[in-house]
């Protein structure tokens, strides 16, 4: 007998099916029994009309149960339907007692981060810490399509450099072969380069790596970057354009996919409005006049001050993103494109939501004299940057990109305390397993 | 004047349009002169009918150039259009002499792989350098697709590890803060662990590293795993035959998407047949009754025995791959699933595809007490599998994987010489730039 899963029984009414899976819960009433079975598709509930017929008595949870029954109308059950037991059977068994009940609510749980992961793989049973993952899917399934749609290629490049792209940022030293080599931070040389390569748009899903030291909430040292590139742009306000497209499709494509996590996690969507762009130095005056922060010699937002200009546009454009631009020179990476009215200004951009930066983008310079110039401002050789700068030699159109944190999006999309409920196995400045 | 793309002027015919790209090649013959265009999308023909007022004199090639022109019906050429232009200029002008020309066929440039890798990003103009990466990116997206439609979650597993999953195979190290890690062979023991996380069929695209000596024509040291990992099944044959699904999805779609790419490098699209199985004693037989082979003592196949039973099964069977199944069981890791037939041999596999081996595969040990005595079998000891091992302990469903080489697959399909056509930044014992 095939196996049926626990979403496609209401499309069995009527009909004896096959059920495999976990057990989730159980709940022996003794004239009656309820028991649930977990599979990847949900988990459906059986009842058990007469437990001195169909035994339920030694049934251990998490076993894997192989129950046949017969599913019936229940208009009280959620999936609006319910199946009638008439065997069950322990498959495989558990050999050592459960960490904890995953079929208890996260809240009920109420377990430290470390806790969860400590128990990673088992934890994840539990529907309500499997749903971020489900979620995060969805989003790189989205970026993907969307990209494609475009015209733009998928890539793969090397997490093995001989340096760094960002500058003052950690690495982390690989010993490969005879040489000393580092985990790419990002893959912003290379995509560029593929650019110039012809290939005019790409995007890249890949880890990306940064040893710093901090251990707060929303950083892990190991991420997944959601990248694009893109050539022939007339404006860094076009890559930005295309994030808003993203971003639209990614909302439609959770309101049609993944209200089932959402409700569960009792997240909600978030509302998109235009998405405003705010120029820094007009964000900063907002803090000023509306919010009464005395921003005197700021030149970047602090956490406070995007918590501040997300409400502020929430308040005003009903958008729970905004994009920040055109952010100091100072503050962005050599390859930033200058903003050409004020050469202390970059084109250069973030998109925060819900207080949170969630994506770093800029038009890049495509000059090669204005690149090797920008490269000697912060004190650095050309020659060290060779393998890049080359394809800048013949010919690279005006282009732009940006990299959005996968884990951080999903976090901030399903309201999690802390981004590693979003990252299967989080590396961070103590956790190597599991 | 909106810009359009090579591709699509055979939308346009009779109107005036503006291509923006890359000056592919220019033939001044006086009278006239061509003018050929390359964008993301294709090199298209543009004629200039009188040189004495719309002059070409003094272009560069691999300038950016932006072309004005009117679409006109061309039998003669291969998009059936071709552009008389009205006006051409210089956007963006090389810095520098041209490390070659990207215009000229491969086999007249007759580059070493090392100088094509020296300017990595410069040849992928030519756009038979680039057709790889095209296929490339239609066998991730088939790869997705294909899985996602039978119900597997795409993951993504850390690349930062403890400890190696695949015994002997060197490994790259990492100086992870005070620790020592290294970089992930195979997502092996992540993909399995989230089989019994509940989501029962997950699939990842990513890199593992190998930092294995050997400097081949077909070994990398990072390269592009295709991994899926699947619960419940019956057999391993119902993972041969999910691979089996995606090769059929994969030969439609390069069929349909990818025929200029295959054309270009005049490459086939390779005979699918039955995708017949054949176990490796079985195997071995046929080496020595049909090609004379003496195979006493030989535990595996050799190179020559892999072209050998690619070359049986493509007469015998029409197909250009073959399965290879029940290896030894000391030829495969302490996972696989023992051979209830025969307990020196597994329930392993191998896809073999026009010569080389492109996947491996098999049944895993679930029950918690085998995978435990299959680690201490080989010397190893079960504490320092702990994170893994926990999993195994609540009940694991019998499921079984495969990962098949990106790069590998790209290889042998457009029968390139070496497997670095078919990596971006391909890292090997001396490359580490670009």
């Amino acid at each position: 007998m095939k196996r049926t899963l626990a979403i496609e029984l209401p499309r069995h009414i009527g009909e004896e099916v096959r059920l495999v899976g976990w057990l989730h819960h159980l709940r022996d009433k003794g004239k009656i029994a309820f028991v649930l079975v977990r599979d990847r598709t949900g988990v459906a509930q059986g009842v058990v009309l007469d437990p001195s017929k169909v035994s339920v008595a030694g049934l251990k949870r998490e076993s894997i149960v192989e129950v046949i029954g017969r599913v019936k109308e229940e208009k009280q059950a959620k999936s609006g339907v319910e199946l009638e037991v008439l065997s069950v059977k322990a498959l495989i068994e558990p050999v050592a007692d459960l960490p904890f009940e995953v079929s208890r609510s996260k809240e009920k749980l109420n377990l430290k981060i470390d806790s969860i992961l400590d128990h990673r793989a088992f934890s994840l049973r539990s529907p309500e810490f499997a749903a971020p993952f489900r979620v995060q899917a969805e989003i790189v399934r989205t970026f993907a399509d969307y990209l494609r749609a475009l015209g733009f290629l998928e890539v793969h490049t090397s997490k093995i450099v001989k340096a760094g792209t960002e500058g003052g940022t950690a690495l982390f030293q690989i010993k490969y072969f005879e040489e000393t080599a580092y985990l790419a931070q990002s893959p912003q040389f290379y995509k560029q380069m593929l650019v110039g390569a012809g290939f005019e748009r790409v995007f890249e899903t890949g880890f990306v790596y940064r040893a710093e030291d901090h251990a707060t909430s929303r950083h892990i040292n190991e991420y997944l970057s959601l990248d694009f590139e893109m050539g022939f742009i007339e404006s860094y306000t076009d890559v930005i354009d295309v994030e808003r497209g993203f971003l639209r499709a990614l909302i439609e494509n959770l309101a049609k996919n993944c209200t089932a996590e959402f409700e569960l996690l009792k997240a909600q969507l978030p509302k998109v409005g235009e998405l405003p762009e705010i120029r820094l130095k007009d964000a900063l005056a907002i803090l000023a006049k509306d919010y009464g922060r005395n921003t005197s010699g700021m030149v970047d937002l602090d956490p406070e001050g995007e918590r501040q200009i997300c409400d502020y546009a929430m308040k005003t454009k009903g958008s729970e993103f905004v994009f920040i631009s055109r952010y100091p020179r100072s503050a962005r990476p050599f390859y930033t494109m200058p903003d050409p009215d004020d050469p202390e200004s970059t084109l250069g951009f973030d998109c925060l939501f819900r207080g949170l930066e969630v994506t770093t983008g800029s038009q890049r310079i495509h000059d090669y004299q204005m690149l090797t110039d920008s490269i000697r401002r912060i004190g650095g050789d050309p020659a060290n940057f060779e393998f890049y700068l080359e394809i800048f030699r013949y010919a690279m159109p005006p282009h732009g990109g940006l990299a959005i944190g996968a884990e951080r999006l999903t976090q901030q999309l399903l309201d999690l305390q802390n981004v590693r409920e979003a990252s299967f196995f989080p590396r961070d400045r103590f956790s190597l397993t599991p």
